[in-house]
């Protein structure tokens, strides 16, 4: 939404300051943009304009002068289609020449009434996109909406592209790149991980993060700046390279820590993967069954929340776990038992965590089978149908670092631990607002890319090459960082601007 | 959407001031209620919170005091789940203990962030429902969506019913009954002319008709009256009789009009049906094609607008024409072919206008037949295959009042005339936003009783009866209009409004 107190919405952490646009070789933005916000279908209806003539445009399309009206107000207006010779001529880009909409076929005498709407109008630097922006509250009528867009392009206005609003507020310094690109990930988000993890993004705490890394290597570059500057005056002293590896290995550390997160933060994004394995008939599917109801009668009473996305996901303490199907997989004693037992390996290695469930001891054979395939991940055995007094012996289990939990899938009894024992297996950070967690493939590779450049950094501190090698490598680390943030003297081509805000919402 | 200025949203036109739910049986309406008014699945969403408490409770989950800022303006907020002991004890009607959502399992420190958001304000009585008003502007994702509205309901409000806001909006005397709904024919509005009605009647040009029939039927009554109190005094002069049937026909004529609109009405909204028949291969799916690729180009640069829905529907100069499928109908010399012109009959029946596709010129018999059963209906008479040299001459017609036009269906040309005959076959009304015409089943049924009551007042006072018998009768057809607009009298009953409203749109 928009932003009216710019001081707000940038987060004290967030390195930016300057206006990337003035900095950056792109064109001043000088086009009015215009698109629905919300999706078709409800009761009302949202749409935005933004740009230096947004506030005239929509004057011309209401009784109100949006130009002289204070900002961050809402006003009740009525939305004409102006007479033919009131539109200004020429004004769309597209030199349109589509007949007024809701005119009858006769052309009409008097401006044709479009809707009832309430207009609210912000103004420069304080909106979302810090331009001049109008958000248009109207009826959710796709015809009432399509109407307005067609009359605001006849006055000048171009259909925003997928995320233009949020690459104008990144533009025009409201927020950095990694910002913007969370506002995509907050609308998208299902649960609690998700989105305290994008709602952290967009408040600054990676961009805070990555701040505070590139004071270190400017720190780093200076030390090294000194040393070739005064490098004739062997009577004066520097930090030594020691001094110097230290730090950078301190900022490797944290580069690195901040990459390892991309694992976690694309599980959680997709859904952390969960095999249940098991022979047939030993409950997997109601178990299954059990731990979606569970869900289901949670998010049962959400209005319109689309079901069919979250068919195998259950959501335990607001994350999101992906079941992996396994149903179907028999393990008989006869010629096709082998083909059961790949199609479950197939599963356990897509797994993050294994649900091994048992309805009698396993052998020593298949613990150790199961153990072998379950390296690196998290296996939880589940003793099943406890409601017919099967029970596991705890000194059965051999498997080491395993866990051991009785439930009855068909009565739920032992299910609310056994959803704990799933969540407690991730082994997941603390999914608070301030947590940074990567979640883009492109910050990631951005991570690995200054890791990479940092090995070079180390490696020419370590064989005492000269500073000036040694700086020019690190100004490659500060580069990869700013890739993140979006810096001014990085992002340079409208290319790769629409490349990243491409699956963006419109209107957004 | 709210409505900050009561004398813009209320038509001069309109016949109420009172405030509807003094002057009713109904209780008071205490509660806050709370829905999203927007569709999921777009970059923003809308959550309207409306009643009595809606300030203190939106200020309750933000760092807003709601209650003592401007009416009618904008705030950039963060909206939070405060701290469970924070939360107002008993404040929810259910008594939920729902735990705050966003909350780690291990209970929150501190609240937790859920969005950044824009609030609007607005007071009683300047809103859409008359009451204080609160609009939240958050991001579209339903996770979002879904934690303000658990933590509204947690903070007091209860979830509106479908249509609720508009109901308020009635009781609270804002508009009438036939305005609120129509802002439900609005939403659902997908085209100019179902637009077009839906707003004259949100305007109120309905209610204005009515307003000036009640007028006219308390004159007669007032003159009945004035007849019936002076009955005893011979020397005085009356309105005779004959004055008083002229202004009852008058009424009967008007209201005869009114509720006549109601079948072109139904079959604007429907889509007005149109059967294309002819023999097979003479082209019918192909003028089918034709006709819906040309209307497809118009709404096909439309975002978002369900396509599946218009699959046979194609929109003429914004009136919706149902096209009814007689694919398949077969007029061969065989035993079948009775069947093939049962269905082509059947077609015909269901129909507004019959477009007969041609291309060879028909006999006597063919034409003798399709005008016996076109009686009633607008009969086109098609020459297709023009391409290809078919011209069907006008002499060879004999059908009196139908038109001969030659088309392509496969080049498409004479397609742009053939639509004009198409729309002018329809015989719509100037469908401006002035226009009055019925679209209710509700309404009509009331337009249809009051016409039957008022046979009663024309017989009687043909007949002579004595005033008050005949005053009764026209307090009845004084009650059957109220009624469309839901007069204080009438409306007496939740149970009845529940019903009107339950097609409504959620958060309209």
């Amino acid at each position: 939404m928009p932003t009216p107190n710019i001081e707000s919405q940038t987060s004290p952490q967030a390195p930016l300051s300057c206006n990337q646009r003035d900095a950056s070789n792109l064109p001043p933005i000088e086009d009015t943009i215009c698109a629905p916000a919300t999706a078709p279908g409800g009761a009302l209806a949202i749409i935005r304009v933004s740009g230096p003539q947004a506030l005239s445009i929509v004057s011309s399309l209401c009784s109100l002068n949006c130009e002289t009206i204070p900002a961050n107000s809402v006003h009740y207006t009525h939305l004409f289609a102006p007479l033919p010779d009131a539109a200004v001529p020429g004004a769309s880009p597209s030199g349109s020449t589509t007949p007024v909409p809701g005119a009858s076929p006769s052309g009409p005498s008097t401006p044709v009434l479009i809707d009832e709407a309430l207009v609210s109008i912000f103004r420069a630097p304080h909106s979302y996109t810090g331009e001049d922006c109008v958000e248009i509250s109207c009826h959710g009528s796709p015809y009432i909406i399509n109407q307005i867009l067609d009359l605001l392009i006849q006055q000048g206005c171009r259909m925003a592209r997928p995320g233009e609003f949020s690459m104008r507020a990144f533009l025009n310094g409201k927020m950095d790149l990694s910002q913007a690109e969370a506002v995509a990930d907050l609308i998208a988000s299902t649960n609690r991980a998700t989105h305290q993890i994008a709602l952290s993004q967009l408040r600054g705490h990676f961009s805070g993060e990555l701040s505070q890394l590139r004071q270190q290597l400017l720190e780093l570059t200076s030390l090294l700046e000194l040393e070739l500057d005064f490098s004739d005056h062997e009577d004066l002293e520097f930090a030594d390279r020691s001094q110097l590896l230290n730090l950078a290995q301190h900022i490797d550390e944290r580069i690195t820590t901040l990459a390892a997160t991309f694992e976690t933060g694309q599980a959680i994004k997709a859904g952390i993967p969960v095999a249940i394995v098991g022979k047939t008939n030993v409950g997997k599917s109601t178990l299954l069954n059990r731990l979606l109801r569970d869900d289901r009668a949670i998010v049962s009473d959400i209005h319109g929340t689309t079901r069919d996305t979250i068919e195998d996901v259950i959501n335990i303490q607001g994350v999101a776990f992906r079941f992996i199907d396994t149903a179907g997989i028999r393990q008989t004693t006869d010629a096709i038992e082998q083909i059961g037992i790949d199609r479950t390996y197939q599963a356990i290695s897509r797994a993050r965590i294994v649900l091994w469930l048992l309805d009698e001891e396993p052998t020593t054979e298949e613990q150790n089978s199961m153990d072998s395939r379950c390296q690196g991940k998290s296996l939880i055995i589940v003793s099943n149908k406890s409601d017919k007094g099967i029970s596991i012996a705890d000194s059965s289990i051999i498997i080491p670092h395993s866990s051991l939990l009785s439930i009855s899938a068909k009565h739920g009894q032992g299910i609310e631990t056994l959803e704990a024992a799933i969540y407690s297996a991730a082994n997941l950070p603390d999914l608070k607002e301030s947590a940074v967690i990567v979640t883009s493939a492109r910050h990631h590779e951005a991570l690995v890319r200054a890791h990479d450049d940092l090995q070079r950094v180390l490696d020419g501190l370590v064989r005492q090459l000269p500073g000036d090698l040694v700086a020019e490598d690190l100004h490659l680390v500060l580069s990869d960082l700013a890739q993140i943030t979006g810096e001014a003297q990085i992002i340079t081509s409208q290319e790769t601007l629409n490349h990243i805000f491409r699956h963006h919402c419109v209107g957004k």
